[in-house]
């Protein structure tokens, strides 16, 4: 990690703006399993090199999903070669997926605001306290005097607005209301866009919402809730992965759970599992006792065994964590 | 209302401001069943007029909900005798409830963003490009030269976020956006009050919606979906006015629905309908047919007779639209 970290060389929004006003050819990656900030990103992105009067297309190594296509249009081949290679979003060489053995140790610069970020490129633009990284395409163009055509504040817009929940997080700051603002007086239908990435479910993912909360248990008095999401339930309903996107953010949604649960299988004898807490229990901590990992109200782990066995699992290290603090000991 | 119109006078926000300044002893009125944006609107007033030395004190017809009782802590009994009467986010004389009676016709200034507003008032002041009222008390502070104490922040962001649906609906302008970021730089805890207002369902709502969805319909293949909420649901489950409050916008999240019915039981034969639709169809004129009224996306009427004959009342006048409009020409 430390000789990784030697090699790869942080850039200020200006060199970042110098390094794509130097070079040409720009072949820009998304993360697998793309959401609405890194193909807001790339596509963004693209428009502004376009607007320098650079070449670029966009990569993504899983394709666009449905809903994203009326900003996210892909190109057919380019004709042009490639030289030099940009990420978006990515936070680890891991997120490339099918065009990892491709593109890993080839990226020029990656631009992101996941703390996280592993250093993998041989440049990084990284701005931690951006709500997204389409924030950081924003001040890009910003700095590069660019107007900000429709397009690419549609782009934004829907980068922004899904990455913060439509500003509902944590991470949502001043800033990302003022940029949502900007964005907004080029006339985009931002009300259209957030019905489509926000209250838009397929009557399969309600199926699979019902059948999740039939087989849903409360353990410790309420404090804790597991949602199970099976494999003959996705195959019952119909749902493909899209379906099942964001289905753990329930587990937290009702009223005196402390920890949410949901148990994903995914083949016969594996399981992820996704943890949600809140204060004073760190989801963290509680996954990393089972060999996974993440912050400290949103994480995750993958456990083999047999469903009941997995769920004996959790309880024990959830139980355990509610004993420990506060949040076990208070009125049931 | 057109001699109600004459008397009523329309103020400026200088003429409100200077009105504020040289009356005392106020009484601030919110409507019943209230939500986020009255109680924000009233007890952000009441800082903003006790920071200019005026005595004043909150009425709310239905009392505080819980949810909102972090900022909206209710006086007891006010020491002075009230003189000056103020609406805030009242439409309708109406909404006034339980305290219709007592202060109809006495109100000197309401505040209001609601294009609706009936004019019942002395004087009002009227922004209808307003996301919320508390965008109006936000610009009354301001224009005041007021500090934006948090107390006052937590109110407002409370009354913007809930009444634009977290920023999400049409209704928020970029100027929304930018009174978000102002209040937001006073250290509130947004993220918190968005998980209260957003993302807490109690568990006897999850069994209400389940109930719903199990006993849901669609016709006119997929455009329309009937979502019945039963007296018996609402008992079976223990569901409270508060838990059943919104549960309508469910029935417009179904991919595919154009109509989404949702048949809210009153008593033994008696209805509340609430019809949201997407374009091209016209939720108002259509809940006009039916003796009732609203905006095009969301309106609603109300109905007697059994469920079924309800339901098919509703049915007819969906379908007539469906057919009227391409909507019901499009593929099934």
């Amino acid at each position: 990690m430390i000789s990784l970290e030697q090699r790869c060389q942080d850039l200020t929004l200006g060199a970042l703006c110098d390094f794509l006003k130097t070079h040409d050819r720009y072949l820009i990656l998304t993360h697998s399993a793309p959401d609405g900030d890194t193909l807001g990103s790339a596509f963004a992105l693209r428009a502004v090199l376009a607007a320098i009067g650079k070449q670029s297309y966009v990569v993504c190594p899983d394709g666009v999903p449905e809903k994203f296509r009326f900003f996210a249009k892909e190109d057919a081949k380019p004709d042009f070669e490639p030289e030099t290679i940009l990420s978006v979003d990515i936070a680890d060489e891991q997120l490339l997926g099918k065009v990892k053995d491709t593109y890993a140790g080839r990226i020029e610069v990656a631009i992101d605001h996941h703390v996280s970020n592993t250093h993998f490129a041989k440049n990084l633009y990284l701005d931690a306290s951006a709500s997204a990284t389409c924030e950081c395409i924003y001040d890009i163009l910003t700095a590069l005097g660019l107007p900000l055509e429709r397009e690419i504040c549609e782009a934004l817009y829907t980068g922004i607005s899904t990455d913060t929940g439509c500003f509902k997080y944590s991470n949502t700051t001043p800033k990302t209301h003022r940029i949502a603002a900007e964005l907004m007086l080029r006339g985009i239908d931002y009300a259209e866009i957030n019905r489509i990435m926000f209250d838009t479910k397929t009557r399969a993912r309600i199926e699979l919402e019902r059948a999740a909360l039939d087989a849903a248990e409360f353990h410790f008095g309420g404090k804790c809730l597991i949602l199970p999401v099976t494999l003959k339930m996705r195959q019952a309903t119909g749902c493909t992965a899209e379906d099942v996107e964001g289905i753990s953010v329930i587990s937290r949604s009702i009223e005196g759970v402390k920890a949410g649960v949901t148990i994903k299988q995914m083949d016969e004898d594996l399981f992820k599992i996704s943890l949600r807490t809140y204060e004073p229990l760190d989801a963290s901590a509680i996954c990393q006792k089972m060999g996974g990992g993440g912050h400290r109200a949103a994480a995750g782990c993958t456990l083999s065994g047999t469903l009941s066995e997995v769920k004996e699992t959790i309880l024990q290290f959830v139980g355990q964590a509610l004993e420990e603090t506060d949040a076990g000991t208070a009125s049931v």
